[in-house]
């Protein structure tokens, strides 16, 4: 049974909140209930939710933890005063010290993404998403110059979430490019990657794990198959290391830690995001 | 020139660090040089920072404002102390009093994302991508029965983005399926989806905005032409009327805006994170 309801509530999507709420959770054992409650930018609108909270407080006989991202004056005192709850305010919490440091008053916006639609980072983000998109599994050569990033690797190591993660969360453009049995046996990066080796950045797994994730896909194939997961592994790993390629390994890391080594690698200060 | 320099300091990915510390900004209209240093994990590593931390504020005649998540207690006492900086402290801020909240101690991890590539959770994202790519724009009627949202709509209207989106962020199996000239002509939905109606959520996108888009991939096409968008998106959304279809406008919102929305409507307390 989870120890507690835990509430994210948000006059925006809700995403900073969880985001922030989950990071903080994570440093307890305990499992809780999450509920989110996005877009709460009336009065009204969250006078249901604070009926919704101290509900939950009676039934459960123990108040719910509450995480608050709302820049809206009224919501966030209405919140605050009313809810039988741990309330954390993030934006009081930060926004106020800021505010002092700087000497300026904060605008207030709903969000971190109010019109970020019609930003050029936005922009930006959507078009390397498409580019990680068309050129995933080296299925395109074409305007590899373009690339921030070519992710290489043998199959089903992790490059295409990595890939995607790092165009969606970054604007990076990242292509994939795996690396097969015929470049083993060539002995060679395929050719196409050869004018940007310096671009390349290699991901390795651990064999079991490797063989345990292609069997889901195709059960008990050669391709599955422990003793040619190692073989791969091992010539892949030989080929980058002498090709001067940087790698890293997958088996455990979630991809937004790989992402982040990565980008700490290619170029520190370049995120976009 | 910006007024101030942020640093962004974790023993982790500092991607938590990050999303907090730029939800924060974004209150305020002045622009920030950015600089992030993830796994801090070690005395050694964080007087590396601490020096460069004093010798910004040395510099720039003005202290930087340092966002950390620290879970490991030397590292954080020594950045608080040490610098000069207002140092945002998310960790013993909020997870202090949640400890006193629940009666138990915090388990001190560092960061959200260890050991999560282990986690059923995790497992299911990384399926849910796949998925995701398997069923983008069409390219299968395979497994929609597996779907959680089938994403509806004419080329270009923002499906793609917003299905990795889903998968990714929220371990949603999210497929799209493009409404073509062919549909309109026919006056049906294709007819792979009728018996997934239920599943089906409808973007649609000014017809200025969607002209603009398709104009940057076939510039001067008939496809890009403005008469046309408008046709199109006119003829989708009474489709969509007549079948029931919920829908949204992507013009103004961001990917995140659009997949909060539509969690909200198909299912809102089943999201993974």
């Amino acid at each position: 049974m989870p120890n507690r309801t835990v509430f994210f509530v948000s006059d925006g999507t809700g995403i900073t909140a969880e985001t922030f709420g989950n990071s903080i959770l994570a440093q307890f054992s305990s499992r809780h209930r999450h509920v989110r409650r996005p877009f709460i930018d009336t009065a009204e609108k969250s006078d249901q939710v604070i009926a919704e909270i101290n509900g939950t407080a009676v039934v459960e006989g123990k108040r719910p933890i509450v995480f608050i991202t709302l820049v809206n004056d009224t919501v966030r005192d209405r919140i605050a005063s009313r809810c039988n709850a741990l309330v954390m305010d993030m934006f009081r919490t930060f926004v106020e010290p800021i505010e002092a440091e700087l000497g300026i008053k904060s605008n207030h916006r709903v969000g971190r993404f109010s019109d970020v639609a019609k930003s050029q980072e936005y922009h930006d983000r959507i078009e390397a998403i498409n580019f990680s998109l068309a050129h995933d599994d080296g299925q395109s050569s074409r305007n590899l110059a373009e690339a921030d990033v070519i992710l290489v690797g043998v199959s089903r190591c992790g490059k295409t979430p990595t890939s995607l993660y790092l165009a969606m969360q970054h604007g990076i453009k990242a292509a994939n490019y795996p690396l097969i049995p015929d470049d083993f046996e060539r002995d060679a990066l395929p050719s196409s990657l050869l004018p940007y080796k310096r671009k390349c950045f290699g991901l390795t797994i651990d064999a079991d794990r490797l063989s345990q994730i292609r069997n889901e896909r195709r059960p008990g194939s050669k391709y599955a198959a422990l003793a040619n997961c190692r073989y791969e592994i091992n010539e892949a790993e030989r080929l980058m290391k002498r090709e001067g390629i940087h790698w890293l390994s997958s088996t455990h890391k979630s991809i937004e830690e790989i992402a982040t080594t990565i980008l700490s690698d290619i170029r520190p200060d370049r995120l976009i995001y």
